[in-house]
C-alpha cells in the first residue's frame, strides 16, 4: 500500500493533478499545488456538490464568507480555548516537535527522550491593520461554517426562509497542524464544503439520518466503490464540545480507513453561544434551531475519488505491440469529475487535410466541454496517455472521415469503437456527459 | 453619487447579496461575505471568465496554487523588500494610523498633526508550525501569479507545452491595506481572476495588444456599458518594479474612474528572479520567457457589473397600483451572470391544483438551472421583487394552465408576456439562457 501512495504522489506530479507548493524552492510545509488537470478536477467536484446541494433544493441557499473574521467569532465558537488544541511535545535532543497522538515514546527523527505534552492551538494567527501586536490579532478560519452561523439572521432577513432550511459554503480553512501528513490528506491550507441544515429539535434525529444517507449517496453516484466506504459512529466520550452525535464518513485509503466527511448534529451550541456572545436575537420563533451538520473535504474526497479510479493493468489492456511490455494505467474516474472529457486525435500529423479537420472538430466541441487536442506519438501511445487522466473520450479522425465525414469514438473503459457522423458528436457527447 | 453608493449597500444587503462580516460583533476591517444571491452571481463571474480563458482555448490551462507560500517566493518576487509597502503617516494626537496618499496634512479624525511617513509592507504575517517567531513566519500571497511562476516548470513538463501558452488561476489574496474603503472595491480580503501568457520577448508588445482587446471584449460580452470603461495607460514613472508596460481597465464607478482590471507587459522579472534565487532553470529553449499579465478582480467586476446593472425607475415601470407610487428597482444584468435565472410563480396560492402544477414546473427545472419559487404576494409584486435582483424570466402558473399546459412567460426587461407550453419551457429556457 506504502507503493500504491508513492505511485499516486508521483503520478499526480507527472500528469499535471498535484504539484508540491514553492517546490523550486525546496517544498513548503504541506501545501499542495492543483495542476492543470487537478484544478479541473476539483471544480468538477466542487460543482457536482453545489448543483447537489443548492442548485437541485429549494430548501438550501449558498454562502461565500470571508476568511478573516473577527477573533470574538472563535472566542465564542470555542476555537481560542484549550478545546481547539493538539497536545505537542517535543524531543529533548532534536528539539523537533509533534503531535503527540501520532508517536510513541522516542523521537521518530533522532530517537531522543520526549517531553510532557503541552497544549498547542490550531488556529493560524495574522494581525490586520498597521500595528502588529494582540490587539490586531485575528485568525484564518478553521472551519467555514462559523461564517453561517454569523450570517443566520442575515440569510433568514433576505431570503425569507423558513425552518428547516440549510446554508452551504465551499471555501478555504487553515489548522496549524503540528504534524502534516499522507499527501494531500492532512495539511494546513485545505479546503471545505460544508452545509448547515438548520430545523426544529425534534426533527434533528430524524434529518441526521436524512442528511448522512444523502451524502453516501453522493459519493456512490459519483461511482465510488461501495465497499471501500463505511461510516463509524462517533463514541460519546470522542465527540467534540460542540456535538450531540457525529457519524464519519470513511474512506479506504492506502494508509487506512480515514474520515472524508463528518455528519453532526452540533444541537444549539452554535446559535446560542453567538447569541451570547453578540448580544444578537439569534432565536427563530421563540427558539434555536438545531444544526445538522455535513462537512466534507474537497481535497479528501478529490484524493479519494483518485485512489479509487486508479487502476494498473499489467502487460496492457490495449495489447498494443509497444504496450504488452508496459504496465498500463486507467483512471476509472466518473465521466464528471473527468478533468478533460474528450480528446481530438487527427490519426496522422503529415495530412494537412486530416489535421485542419481535426482541427474543427476541436473548435465545434471547446464551445461545450473540456478537450484536448494532442497530435503526437502513435495513436495508441495516445489513447494511453487520455486514459491515464480518466477522458472518457477519444474522437480520432482518419483517411475516412474525409471520405464520409465520420470519427472514431473510443470509449475509455470498454475500449469499444464506434464510427460518428461529426454533425451528431456535440449532442451525441452531450448525452453521455 | 453618494446616495448611490449608499443604495447599493442597502439593496445588497436587504437581498442577499453582500453583508458585512462579522456583522453581529459589529463587522471586522473591511471584510465581507457574499449572500445566497452574491455567491451565485459571482461563481458566474468566476465560471464566465475560466470558460472564455482556459476551457474554450487551447493555448491557457488552469492552476489553483495555494495561498501559504514559502517566503523565500516573496524575497524573489520583491514583495518582501521596500517595493511591495504603503507610505504610513500617524496621527501625533489620537494615534490612528492612515495611507499617506489618502489624506492631507490634518488627521481626518480629530484634525491632529500627522508624522512624517515611513513605509509599510503590505503582506499579512502568519507562522507555520508549532513556533511562533520569524524562522516560522510566512505571508498570505498577495497576489496569485507567484503560485503560477513558481510552477512554470511544472506545467510545461506535466502539459507538454510550447511557448506562447498562458495559465489562468482565481483564488483569494490578501494586502494589509492601511485604509480599506469604498465597499468591497478596497479590501484586505479579496479575490483575483489572474492569467500569466508566457511569449517570445519579440512578440510581446503584439499579444499585450491581443489581451488587452481579449479582456475588453469580455466586460463588453457580459453587457457592460461602453460608455462606463476606459483604459489608462500607465505612465513610465508611475509602473510597479516589475512592470514594462501597464494599461489599466478602469470603471466609472460612483466613486470615479477606478482600475477592475491591469494588463501588465511584465518581461523577465519573475523567471529571470525565481531562477536567481531557487537555482532553477526556468528557460525554454535557452531565454527567458516575458509574460503579459491579465489580472482582474473578481469582487471588483461584480460591483461594477452591479452598479452597471442597478436602475431606478420612478412612478413604477410595471404601472400596477400598488408601485406608481413607489421607485422600482430593475437589475438589468447579463442572463449569463443573473443569480437567479427564472422564478416559477403560482397565480394564487390558494388553489391546490395551481400550486401543484407550479411545484412541478420547478422540480422540472430546477435540474437545469438555479430557480426560485415564490408565492407570497401580488402577482405584480412577485414580477417586482424579480426584477429588483435581475431575474431574466418569470413563469406564472395560472387557471389557463390548468386547461391547456401552457405558462406565462414574463421577460424582465421587455416586460413582454407570452404564452409557452410547459413541454416547450426547458429547452426554450435553455436556448435563451
Amino acid at each position: 500500500m506504502e507503493d500504491l501512495m508513492q505511485k499516486i504522489v508521483s503520478f499526480t506530479k507527472r500528469r499535471g493533478f498535484i504539484f508540491p507548493s514553492s517546490e523550486i524552492y525546496g517544498g513548503f510545509g504541506s501545501c499542495y499545488d492543483f495542476g492543470p488537470l487537478g484544478v479541473e478536477m476539483k471544480n468538477n467536484i466542487k460543482r457536482a456538490w453545489w448543483k447537489e446541494m443548492v442548485e437541485k433544493r429549494e430548501d438550501v441557499i449558498g454562502l461565500d464568507s470571508s476568511i478573516l473574521m473577527s477573533p470574538k467569532v472563535w472566542e465564542a465558537s470555542g476555537h481560542l480555548s484549550a478545546g481547539f488544541a493538539d497536545e505537542l511535545v517535543e524531543c529533548k535532543k532534536c528539539h523537533h516537535r509533534f503531535r503527540k497522538d501520532f508517536i510513541k515514546d522516542k523521537c521518530p527523527d533522532c530517537g531522543g527522550e520526549i517531553t510532557k505534552p503541552r497544549k498547542f492551538n490550531l488556529m493560524m494567527k495574522t494581525f490586520v491593520g498597521p500595528v502588529e501586536d494582540e490587539t490586531s490579532a485575528t485568525y484564518l478560519r478553521p472551519e467555514t461554517c462559523q461564517g453561517i452561523y454569523a450570517n443566520f439572521k442575515n440569510v433568514l432577513n433576505s431570503m425569507r426562509l423558513k425552518i428547516p432550511f440549510g446554508v452551504a459554503q465551499i471555501g478555504k480553512a487553515f489548522r496549524n497542524e503540528i504534524t502534516p501528513k499522507d499527501f494531500i490528506y492532512r495539511t494546513r491550507e485545505f479546503e471545505q464544503m460544508e452545509m448547515q441544515w438548520f430545523c426544529n429539535p425534534k426533527e434533528a434525529d430524524k434529518f441526521f439520518d436524512y442528511w448522512l444517507d444523502q451524502r453516501l449517496n453522493w459519493y456512490y453516484g459519483l461511482g465510488i466503490n461501495k465497499k471501500n466506504i463505511k461510516t463509524y459512529k462517533v463514541p460519546r466520550r470522542e465527540l467534540a464540545h460542540y456535538a450531540k452525535k457525529a457519524v464519519d464518513i470513511l474512506y479506504n485509503f492506502p494508509f487506512g480507513w480515514k474520515e472524508i466527511e463528518g455528519v453532526h448534529n452540533r444541537g444549539d451550541w452554535d446559535l446560542s453561544n453567538h447569541a451570547k456572545h453578540s448580544g444578537a436575537d439569534l432565536k427563530y420563533e421563540g427558539y434555536y434551531p438545531y444544526i445538522i451538520e455535513t462537512s466534507a473535504g474537497a481535497d479528501r474526497s478529490l484524493f479519494a475519488f483518485l485512489v479509487d479510479a486508479y487502476q494498473e493493468v499489467k502487460g496492457g489492456r490495449t495489447q498494443t505491440t509497444e504496450s504488452v511490455k508496459e504496465v498500463e494505467t486507467v483512471l476509472k474516474i466518473s465521466k464528471s469529475l473527468a478533468p478533460v472529457k474528450a480528446a481530438v486525435l487527427p490519426l496522422v500529423r503529415n495530412k494537412p487535410e486530416i489535421v485542419e479537420k481535426a482541427k474543427k472538430v476541436f473548435d465545434m466541441l471547446k464551445e461545450y466541454f473540456m478537450i484536448q487536442y494532442d497530435e503526437t506519438g502513435s495513436i495508441g501511445r495516445r489513447y494511453r496517455r487520455q486514459d491515464e487522466i480518466g477522458t472518457p473520450f477519444c474522437i480520432t479522425i482518419d483517411f475516412d472521415t474525409l471520405k464520409d465525414n465520420t470519427v472514431t469514438l473510443r470509449h475509455r473503459d470498454t475500449m469499444k469503437q464506434e464510427r460518428i457522423k461529426i454533425d451528431e458528436l456535440a449532442s451525441c457527447l452531450r448525452k453521455q456527459l
